[in-house]
C-alpha cells in the first residue's frame, strides 16, 4: 500500500499541464486570510454601528477610546491583507517589498477616511429596512440580526476598497457575505442610498449593475448579464458593461430575473418570478402571466 | 497620516444624527452572543435527538445522566441569553436587575418544560422528511445531515421562546438557521406536524403564515406578504396579519411564491415557479402556463 | 422549580416511541465529525490546488514535501471518518472492529489513488468558470473565491467516496458545501467535465441526475424529481431513477426547474424562471412566455 | 462492566463524610475562572507597562485609547471575578445578589484607582532588577522576560485586592505566578520598593513577612514560619504573625531559609544555603560554616 | 539558499546513528496526548472534588448526573490514552489491535473502580493541608488553589494507573504536575494518608521512596538516591530500591536532602537545608550545624 | 464613578517619568510572540526527535516529507520572530525594513544549518539521561517526558541563536523552559556533550558558566555569580565573566551553590546543600559538614 501511495504522491507532485492553476505567492508574503478578513469586517462593523458589535459596552464617554483602538487595529490588519492581495495577483520583484508596504498602508488609510461616509450610507439602509418590514421590531433588531444589513455592509466596505484598486480582497469580502446570507453582490456594483433586501437568499447583483436610491428587493432577485460579447478566441470579454440599470424607488419581488444592460425606470414595480430582458418604463407594474 | 487618522477617529466618535442606530446595553449586561446561542441550540438538539449530537455516546443506561447535565447547562446559558435579550430591547432601571434575573430564569424553566412537546413535533418532521425523500437512506441520515431538520428545529425552539415573550433571541436563532441552510422561517409563524422542506435554500415563511399538518415544500418557496397597510406616516403597520394560510396535506414545488393573506386549501398541489396571490381551493393542482 | 425540572429530565429520558429516532453508535467509535471532515476537504483542496490552501507557500522544490505530508494526514483522518460512517449505519459486532479498520483504511487508500483524476476534472471546471464569467479576473480568483469551485470540489470528492461505498460521509461533505454556498449537489449525481455554476445559490442537482460535458448553470436551477413511484405502503421507493439527463454544451439560466427523468439535448439553452418537465430537443432555446 | 461502573458512579455520588470538601457555589454565580484571571492580569500588565503587552503597538498619540479600553474591560472582568470570589466563600442569600453586585463593582473601581501607585512601585522594581543583573541587556528585556517581574506584578496586584477584602482571588493570582515562575509570594506579605528576585525558582515569602526597600533575593530563599502556636484543638491558629521582618538594603543569597518572626537588620547580607532562625543584626554578613 | 536548505533537509532525514532515539508509533495509533491527559486529570478532579472543577454548578440533586457523564467521558478518554501508552512502549503486532483495545478498556475500568478509594485518601490530604497551614482560610481555598493538592492528586491518580501496569501515562501525569507546581513525585512512590507539602517548589520524591501517614514536607525537600549499583556495563541497574523510607508523623523542613535507602523513624523532625544520608531514629530532631 | 475612572485613565496615560519603561516597537512590526516561539521550539523538536512530536506518525519512507515541511515552516516563523527581536531592541529607520528582512532571513537560514549538529549534541544528552537514571524505562520516555531534555533542548536552540547575534529571542526561549521545568539556563552559557540534569527544579546556570563533557547535576544546583564588579555609577558591569568553569565528568548533588569564576576540576563530586566559592581540585569529593 505504501508504495502505491508513494506513486500517487509523485503523480500529484508533477504539475506539468497544471501550471496555470497552481499558485506561488511572492517572497514569504502570506496568502490572504479569510479569518483575518472576518476580523476586519467585524472591526469595521463595531466602528460603524457603535455598541452592537465588539466585546464591550460603549457609551458616549467611552466610545472615543473604542473607536480609537479599533481603527488602529483595523489599519494594521487591513494593510497586511491589502499587501497579501497585491502579492496574490502579480509576481512582484523582491526589491519592491518596501514599496508594496507603503502602497498597502496608504490604501488602508484611504479606506479609513471613507468610514464616515460609509456609515452615513448604511444609516439610510437601516432606516429603509426598518421602515420596509412590518416584522422589524426595532432598529436594533435590524442592525444586529438582518442578513441584508450584513450583506450590504460587506458590499459597501468592499466597494470602497475596489475603488482604491485593491485586488482580490473586495471579492473575498463580498463572498463572505454571500456564504453567510445567500446574497451575492459584486463589489463593483453601484448602489444608491436607502437600499434594502428582504430575506435575501439567492439575490445576485452583477458587477456593472447600477441601482438608484430607495430600491427594495426580495429574495431570489437577479440583476444579471444576458449575453457576453466574445473576443476573437470565443471567450467573453472581461469587464464589459452587461448588467441592468435600476432607477429610484423601484421594487422587485422575489425570484425575478432582470437581465442585460436594460433600464428599469423610476418607480417601477416588478412582480415575482419574472424574466425581464427589455427596458421597463418608469412607473410600470409587471406581473406574471397566468 | 496619524493626524488625519485622528480626525477620522473624532468624526466617527461624534454620534449626532446617528443616535437611533447606536446601542447602549444596560449596566454591564453583555450583548446576546451568537456563540452561546449556538451552544444552546446544540444542547437542545443533543437532548431532543439523543445520541446524535454532543461529545459522547449514550445508551439507555447513560441517557439520563447526559440529559440531566445538558438540561442544567441549557438552563444556565438560556437564562443568561434571555436576560441579554431583555436588556437589548429596553432601558431597564438599575434597581430591577434582580427582577430581570428572576424573569429570565422563569422563562428558561418554562422553555425546558416544553422540550418533550417539541421533541414529539420534531419526531413527526423527521418521519415526514424520511418518507418524502427517496434519497434518504435512514432516519439517522435525516437527523444528522438534513438542513431542513436543522431549520425546523431552530424554528420550533425559537417559536417556543417567542410565545414566552422572549425578545430578540428567537429571531437570532432562526437567522442562525437561515445563514446555515438558506431557509428563513420567522419564529412567529405557526406550523403543524409532519412538516418537511426538501433542499430548502431560498425558502421564506413569514411572521403571520399558518401551515397545517403534513405539508411539504421545496427549495425557493416563499410564503410572503403582498402589500403592507400603511400607517399615517406612510410606513407599514408593524405586526399586522399579511401572510398565507396553508391547509393540510399541501405540496408546494420549488421557487413558487405565495403572497398575501390568501388560503391554500387542503390537499392542494402548487407547481414550481408560480406566483400565487389569490385563494387556492382544496385539492387544486396549479402549474406554470406554457 | 428544581423538582419540576427533574420531572422534565425524566420525561425526556424515556425514549419509548422515539427509539427509531435515537442513535447508539457502536463500541466507543466516535460519531462522524463535521470539524474533521472540514479538515479533510481542506487537505484535499491543498493537494488538488497547490499553493492556494494550507499554511505555507509551496514551490516546485517544496511541493513534494507538502503533498507527501498532506496525503499522510488525509489518509489518517479519512480512515477514521470512514470508520465512523460505517459504524453509524449498521450495528456492527464487536469482534469485527479489526475488519472495519482494515476496510476503512482500504477505502481511504483507494480514494487517494483517485486524486490525480479528480484534479484533472476540477482543472476543466476552473477553466470553464474562468472562461464563462467576464467578472473573473484570473484563475487564482476563481480557485480561491468562487463558491461554485468549492461546491464542485466537494461534490467530486464525495462522489468518489460514494462510489467506494462509503456510507453517510459523502452526504455530509456535500451538505457542508450546501451550507456554505447554497449549492446542493447530491453525491450520487453524475457530472461531466468543464462544469460551471454561476453565483449558485439555490442550485439543486438530484441523486440520479446526469450532466454531460461543458454544461453551465446559473443560480436557482433545479434538476429535481417530478413524482415518486410509491411502494406498497404508499412511501416513495428509495433510490429509483427520477432526475433529468442533461446533454453536452447546455446552458440553463437562473431559477429554472427541470423535473423528472427527461432528456435535455446537446446544445439546448433553457431560459430563466422556467418549469420544464418534458424532453427538450438538442439545440432548442426555451424562454418564459410573456 | 457497565453495571460495575454504575455502582462506582453511585458510590461516588454519595457524599456523606465528604460534605466539608464539597462545594456548592451560590445561585448560578460561576466559579472563579483562572482563564479570566489570566486575562485580568494581562490587561493590568498592558496598562502598567504600555507597549509591552497587548495586541497592538501604542505610541503617545494612541496610548490614551488603549488604556481607556483596557481599563473598561479590566473593570468589567474584575467585577465578575470579585463576585465569584465573594460567592465562593460564603453562602449568600438570594435577595442579596444585587448588593453583592454593587460591592463587587465598588471594589473593582477602588482597585483601578490604585493602578498609578502600583505602576510607580513596579517601576522601582524594574530599575532594581536591571541594575542588579549584569546579564540584563535593557529595561525592555527585564519587563518582557524576567520571571521576577511577573511574580512581583502579580503580588502587587493581589496585595491591593487583598487590602480591599476581596476573598480567594488574590491567592489565585499569586498562585498563577507561583506556577509560572516557581516564586510563591503570599498576597498578604508587605514588600517595599526596589524589590528584586534573581532567577527566583523556589522562593517562598510568607503571609506575615515584611520586607523593606531595596532588598534583593536569589532563587530558593524562604521567608517562612518556624512554629505555629496551636489552638485548644491542637491546630495552628490562623492568621497569626509568624514570618521574618527584613530591613532595607538586605541581600539574601540562594537557598537560604529565614524562619520565624525574627528581624534581619538593614544592610545585612545572608549567604546561601543557610538556615536562620534568630535575629540578624544590621550590617551582618552570614555565611555557611565549612 | 534553497539548495543549502535542501541539503540540510536531506542530512536531517538520514537517521543512521540515531535509530534508537527515533520513534515509530504502531499502525496509526496516535501518540499519547498531553492535552487529552490534562482533560483526564481535570475530569478526575471534578469527580473527586464535586463542585470545584468542571463547567457547571452541582448540588445533591444534580451531582449524580454530572458524575455519571464525567465518568463515561473519563472512561472513553483514558481507554484511548492507555492504548497510546501501550503502543508507545512496544512494537505490537497488527493482529493484536483488538486485544490491545480490550486490555486498555479493562485497565480504564479498573482505574475507575479505584476512584472512591482515591477520594478518601485525598480527603485526608486536604484535611492535613488545611490544619497544617495557618494561612489556609478554608477547605475550599486548599482544594481550589493549593499546588500541593494538585501534585498529590496527580500522584495518586498516576500511582493507581502504574499499579495497573499502564506504561508511560503515569509518568506523563506526574510530570504535568511537576511542570505546574515544581513538585516532582515519581508515580512509583508509596505515600500514606494525611500527606501534605507546603509551598512545594523543588520537592523530589523518588520511585522507591516510602512515606508513612501524617507526614509534612516543605519546599525543596528531596527524597533521593545516594548511589546506584552498576550493572556489568557500568550503567545503573534499573528499578532497584534506592530511596528513603519515612515513618509516620514526620516533618521535613525546606531544602533538606534525604538520600539512600535509609529509614527516618516515626515522629522525627528534620530541620531545613540538611543533607541526611544515614538512618534517623524515631523522635529525633535534626538541625543545621552553625 | 465614571468620572473618577476617567481621571485614573488620564493619570495612567501620562508617561512622564516612565518613558524608559515604556516601549514603542518600530513601524507596525509586531512584538515577539511567546505563542509563535512555542511553535518554533515544537517544530525544532519534531525535526530533532523524529516521531516524538508533531501531529503525525513518521517512518523512514515519510520522514523526508515531514522534515521538509517542518523546516520550511520553521524558517518562515523564525525569520518573523528574529525580525521582531531586532525591532525590539533598536529604533530602526523606516528605510531599512527591507534590510532587516534580509538579515532576519539569513540568520534563520544559518540557524537551520546548525540543526544537524544540535541533534548530535542532544543525542548525547539523551544517552546520558537514560544511563544516569535507574527510573528511566526507555529512550522514548526520556525524550517524551523528561523536563531536563526539554530545558537542554531549549538551551541548545537558544545558544545557537545567540551566537548568531539574535537579540532577545534566545532569552525568551530559555525562559519558556524555565517556566515549564524550573531549570534556568542562560542562553550564553557554554555546555559540553552528555549533559544531564535530574529532576531539575531550581537549577540555575549563569551567562558565563562553562560546563565540560559528561556532567551531571541534580535539582536546585546553582552555577552563579559571587560578586559583581561595579562601574563608576555603582552599577554592575554588564556581561563580564562571573560564573564557574566546570570540568569533565563532574557530579553536583542537589541544592548546592557554586559561585564565582572558580574552577571545578575534572571528576570532582560535589555533595548536596553546599555553598562553594573556591576552586575545587580534580577528583575531589565535597560533602556537607555535620
Amino acid at each position: 500500500m505504501n508504495n502505491e501511495l508513494l506513486d500517487t504522491k509523485k503523480k500529484l507532485s508533477q504539475l506539468e499541464g497544471f501550471k496555470d492553476v497552481c499558485h506561488e505567492q511572492g517572497n514569504d508574503v502570506p496568502m490572504p486570510s479569510t479569518e483575518v478578513l472576518q476580523e476586519i469586517v467585524q472591526l469595521a462593523r463595531s466602528i460603524l454601528f457603535p455598541g452592537y458589535f465588539g466585546d464591550a459596552a460603549v457609551n458616549t464617554q467611552t466610545i472615543m477610546y473604542h473607536i480609537g483602538v479599533n481603527i488602529d487595529r483595523l489599519h494594521f490588519l487591513l494593510t497586511q491583507q491589502i499587501k497579501a492581495g497585491i502579492c496574490f495577483n502579480c509576481q512582484f520583484e523582491t526589491e519592491k517589498v518596501d514599496e508594496i508596504d507603503q502602497i498597502s498602508k496608504g490604501k488602508a488609510t484611504d479606506f479609513i477616511f471613507q468610514l464616515p461616509e460609509i456609515r452615513e450610507k448604511l444609516h439610510t439602509d437601516v432606516i429603509a429596512a426598518y421602515n420596509g418590514d412590518p416584522a422589524a421590531k426595532s432598529f436594533g433588531e435590524v442592525i444586529f440580526c438582518y442578513p441584508s444589513i450584513r450583506a450590504i455592509s460587506n458590499y459597501r466596505i468592499a466597494n470602497a476598497l475596489l475603488k482604491l484598486d485593491v485586488p482580490l480582497i473586495p471579492r473575498i469580502i463580498t463572498e463572505m457575505a454571500h456564504s453567510e446570507t445567500g446574497i451575492d453582490i459584486h463589489p463593483g456594483a453601484t448602489i444608491g442610498n436607502y437600499f434594502t433586501i428582504d430575506h435575501g437568499t439567492g439575490v445576485v447583483i452583477g458587477e456593472t449593475a447600477v441601482i438608484g436610491n430607495n430600491v427594495k428587493m426580495y429574495q431570489g432577485v437577479t440583476l444579471g448579464a444576458k449575453s457576453f460579447p466574445l473576443d476573437e478566441d470565443g471567450n467573453p470579454i472581461k469587464g464589459i458593461d452587461r448588467h441592468p440599470k435600476i432607477g429610484n424607488n423601484v421594487i422587485i419581488y422575489s425570484n425575478s430575473t432582470i437581465l442585460g444592460t436594460i433600464t428599469v425606470g423610476d418607480g417601477a414595480v416588478i412582480g415575482g418570478n419574472l424574466w425581464v430582458d427589455t427596458d421597463v418604463p418608469p412607473g410600470a407594474k409587471l406581473t406574471q402571466k397566468k
